[in-house]
């Protein structure tokens, strides 16, 4: 077993989709990936900044879970962030309501002492300059540092974002991004592009079309499970990373063919994210439904071909 | 070894995409299905209609590579069946800029004796009544009729559609098509209410994001092969079918398990397609190329997860 150390938002949503809407409810990069991570059972600690208006229960949430909330910064006198959207018919894109950073504004990220010597760095999306704040906290060079991040920062905030992109070892992106940071529409060019920055591992989301993982030139693709209905998406790219976090933290193997069972992992979890709204079915996920969704993966991928005779 | 009649246009086609433009070259469903089946030494007719002006030399290559050419009408004072298109530069959406029906407006296909009792019938994209009366030709119901069709028929001819989608096995579609056949954006919902119309299995093509093969409850996913450019998509679709159907009919399995290696070589077999213009690539395409891109599929989607122990 790994130490995770997991950096992120945990916030207020307010969501709006198809299906209807959400008052004020749990959010946040860190939640996500957090309650993704406990899964596994790791070793982690989530590192954060709320205000005093956050319920405590939804501190407790991640702890029952194991997730250690001592890097989770108290401003009791501060906001927390708060996100509003509402999301398209076709759930593929959104429009952003609200954003009040809040107390996320002047964010100074500590890693607590006991797990500044981590395996495994999880920087969910946030600013870059916050994201290498917690990379130069720690006192040796984590086995694998994994980033996350948005069109947003590219658009703000590009030098910074490079700087850190150089600085691990993996990068989540989603293809739109994949695409705006490179200037590429190949998604296999915009992978060797980013590459050339610096992550030895690219993956790039594409949402309802499954995840593609790439290793110079290895390639490894995961397809989402087909869904009756998409309830929310809100969330899904912060589980399925917490999937992916999570396994190769509780497995320790960081090889690509273990890479390749992060990521089914990490479909499998985001599958299940956005059957409810918000963090509703993650709370509720039971490990026997995991395994059942990890066998419906197996029978929508796996194939025997024999390549005898066939051919002319 | 199953019989295959293979339905379709035998047309010339003029592309226009970013990497450049042709003059009329070979093209049409019949064509493309044709090139794909032939690489599993098949035992197929092609049935179609062309103008005097076709070059004898484009029947011939359908010939060289075994596909009977008995059932292609020659109507010698006519003209060929011409479409012209333009990609636009991300290659999922094109415009028609020139249809000329010429001898398919008249089009009255006529199976060959021979191959009125064949097992597989692959209807390739027409006039639902051209298609429909293919299959009022065959002496015995095939084993398996595959249907290939295209929103303009939803347009125009949806109760001819619909008539003989009722009638056939297989459908492979687009997911906006069948998105518009159903109302429905879910696409497993969407193939339940094909299911309901007649096919008991549903191919939901999704170009560069691969096929979805649905038979009941079932589902398999074949990732189109990320490519660094693809340079023509056109036949893209009538590979697949072509890659699909043959496999089929060579193999003579026609169970689920047995369909989901004929949707990869499908898949493999369209991949090649996109590489040149029209069918320049099928036509120089090799054996043994298949198979080594047929390995890439399987680095590509295939995975070991041993469940124990991961979970918390």
């Amino acid at each position: 077993m790994n130490k995770l150390v997991i950096v992120g938002t945990v916030a207020f949503d307010a969501i709006e989709t198809p299906f209807g809407k959400t008052d004020k409810i749990l959010g946040g990069a860190a939640t996500y990936i957090g309650l993704s991570a406990s899964n596994f059972n790791v070793d982690a600690v989530a590192v954060s900044v709320v205000g005093g208006d956050l319920p405590q229960e939804y501190l407790t949430l991640l702890e029952d879970r194991g997730i250690s909330i001592s890097g989770i910064e108290i401003i009791k006198e501060g906001k927390t962030f708060f996100w509003s959207g509402k999301y398209h018919n076709d759930m593929n894109s959104r429009d952003t309501l609200v954003t009040e950073l809040n107390v996320l504004e002047h964010f100074n990220p500590v890693v607590p002492e006991n797990y500044k010597d981590a395996e495994i760095v999880m920087l969910g999306n946030l600013h870059p300059l916050v994201q290498q704040g917690v990379l130069d906290q720690m006192t040796r060079k984590p086995k694998l540092a994994i980033l996350d991040t948005m069109n947003f920062w590219m658009d703000i905030a590009l030098n910074d974002l490079l700087n850190v992109i150089k600085n691990v070892d993996v990068i989540t992106i989603n293809d739109e991004e994949a695409r705006q940071l490179t200037g590429e529409y190949s998604l296999v060019v915009a992978a060797q592009k980013i590459h050339e920055i610096g992550p030895k591992y690219v993956v790039i989301k594409k949402g309802e079309h499954g995840a593609l993982l790439f290793h110079n030139e290895q390639v490894f693709y995961a397809p989402a499970l087909p869904l009756k209905e998409v309830f929310d998406p809100t969330g899904a790219g912060d589980t399925f990373a917490g999937g992916f976090a999570g396994y190769l933290s509780k497995t320790g193997d960081l090889s690509f063919e273990n890479m390749k069972n992060a990521v089914i992992y990490g479909s499998t979890l985001a599958s299940f994210c956005v059957e409810k709204f918000g963090t509703e079915r993650m709370i509720s996920l039971k490990n026997s439904e995991i395994h059942k969704r990890l066998q419906q993966f197996k029978a929508l991928t796996q194939f025997e071909i024999t390549l005898t005779e066939t051919l002319n």
